[in-house]
């Protein structure tokens, strides 16, 4: 098995997909922010009163998937046909959980338009607490799911649970 | 305690940093993928032969630090004076350790800075070796120190233990 | 009728255009800067000793109708086939009307495409001319028409008029 | 006087500020979108529902001010202390009231921030109210007052009324 | 023959390209980076030692590759499917060659996306070895190959000696 | 004498100038498109007609100044002062000469700002003359001047000839 981002000198290359076909594809990827119990409680009531943490996460999210290739040196520029991104509030556990589902018609996956996704949305949900919690702490950003292309589809087989 | 990202209507909004001094300001962040043994075992091969996936993730790194204000949402986008990468492998617990410091003179801190840098450098090493791996997890980020600013500086108690 | 960019729970998303055929779409949008007579006659006697305000304008507007993904948090990054900007001196309204046409090959419109490009350009001239006319204004930017997609061809019925 | 972005043979250019001291700047810009009735509503009740346009277009407009400079060729790339959105319903106009505040310490105003960040905003309310309203016009982006700076402070003396 | 950037009356526009088929299309372009003996020996030594000079020109490379229609004003901007850069060590000459391929499935040439990658590989090294030599002179980028499209194929009759 | 954007063990960073003073700095670049005499006669009666390959080229060049940071991955980045570029008509050699004079007040010189907005000009002559002129060829890229900072000033002692 071999990386192919590399050539045969062991150089970094964007690999050539131009011999695959245009499939529809997906991916879902997920990640956690863990913080102290008053700053979840924070970001519920601040939803409440429409100074949404995650709703500004939400749009970094989708923002960042289009971005991907220029965060992510190796990556194919894509177009993209569709992100979506979930929150969820874990009470007993502190965390914030996030979700994207990312779908496009084209020669490469979505894996990484859905990690990083996850990443600036988890940046983003940190960045807006950060003034009363630096000890938040990013944990478990993983691919869920992908479908579509050569390489067969993947289902994770056991979600790293998300309390680690 | 107030988020400061909002206004009193709850409203986001980049925060008026105007009356605060140019300071000198550090921030190291931390991370850390985790993968298969012989994902790790094809890191370090791949680097003796030059074909080094860390290479590309320090750059990823260093130009995500770059790039934070238009990951952020409502991050200040500012110019920083530096910024450090670096990578260890965990041979016995299978992941790369992932850190970079940041450095600023200037109104804000630089936490965002660095903690973006370490979330690119893991989803580019997710990237270039995803297709050996897609179980690999990218686990706690998290901030370890900040200096600089009229907040006070920061020093993570506790390491979260990059075992879990 | 609903608002497609967001989903059942009201969040924010990129709407999933993958289940659209790629067809060729066309856009078509105008806008107005006012400004003061001496201003006008400036930018006419820049145009002539090639110090052309309108020149730079037209390279904005097409830069901007490729970064309208990056500006507008929930269009889609699509590849475009052409942009075409037209400039016109309209001497009795001390205006200039700035005019965008753009066209893909794909799954979504470009509506949103030449209105950015309008918008850039307008702006564009606003910063090149703020020096001498701060009172500037920049009016009714608007949809002319677009073909192509399921969702029908469009042709505003009345054009809202300039002078307003 | 002159077109300071024109050099003395009429090419444009990007104006030489090292001459100047660095102060404080700030610049508020409005603009407004018109719509129909039921498009207002729709907001509204989205509002409500916490699908929330305006949520949206406020981080647009955020993010739209720190890109000011790849938009707007001629404008200096400067560091942002401050944004501030504020979006206002007048219902017996059917239109959003958009506008900005934005504030430096540097040695270029900010006046193009400001405009930016309107009309992102308005771009992004028409974006996502489209699929329901292609009669949407933006109308009457204009610079309310800047303030700090060798060219002194600006307050236009009568609003372009919204209405128009 | 016409330039096809420019419309009938002069003015630039990004050309037209919708009724093209898509085709797989490559391009090949080279350039060269001319130092001192010593700078040279440095960037081979470095190499050893794994302070890569040419393994981030590389990472720069592929990554303006993706850059190109944000650099060039009148470039389309397209979904790239594989970019390789190549570097060979010419000592009799003192000069790093650089060279870039590129390849797609589009409707437009990738020219100007693989002298693009030159161009911002050639850059990097000077950025990177510029400490100790400010006299490096990059030379000669040019096109080698371009083949698919209506244009035809092409191949430069006689590559310009890298000694000029 | 050391690569300062290596560490001790070879890594590539982004060198720290946090201790450096905030002074004027000044850089001159250079460049060459060679060319077919009819492709710069096109280019010449274009520039009569407005339909100005050049103006384009210069709104290019200042543009990619700004963007600098993006495309060179160790370099920082800072807030520019001022850009010009010029242009001349070599007639007896078939090609236009391309300059650009940056300026900053900052910790860190403008050579790359320079060198890249000559860069950005030169790819943009050849993208809109390229379907006439496949063969055109940039060349000798080089840094003519620079003062400020403690490096200490710079100045070319014979420009390469643009002849070679």
């Amino acid at each position: 098995m071999e990386f192919t981002h590399f050539d045969g000198r062991g150089r970094a290359r964007m690999v050539d997909v131009s011999g695959k076909g245009d499939t529809v594809r997906t991916a879902v990827a997920r990640g956690y922010v863990f913080m102290k119990p008053e700053t979840l409680s924070m970001i519920k009531e601040g939803r409440i009163k429409k100074g949404d943490v995650l709703a500004v996460a939400q749009v970094a999210g989708i923002m960042a998937a289009k971005k991907t290739p220029e965060i992510i040196p190796m990556c194919h520029n894509i177009t993209l046909a569709g992100v979506d991104m979930d929150f969820r509030i874990i009470d007993d556990r502190n965390a914030v959980a996030v979700e994207a589902r990312v779908k496009c018609t084209g020669k490469t996956g979505v894996e990484m338009e859905a990690l990083t996704a996850v990443s600036a949305a988890c940046l983003t949900i940190y960045d807006m607490c950060k003034a009363v919690d630096r000890d938040m702490v990013i944990k478990n950003i993983q691919l869920i799911e992908k479908s579509g292309g050569t390489s067969g589809d993947f289902r994770r087989e056991e979600e790293v649970p998300w309390e680690k």
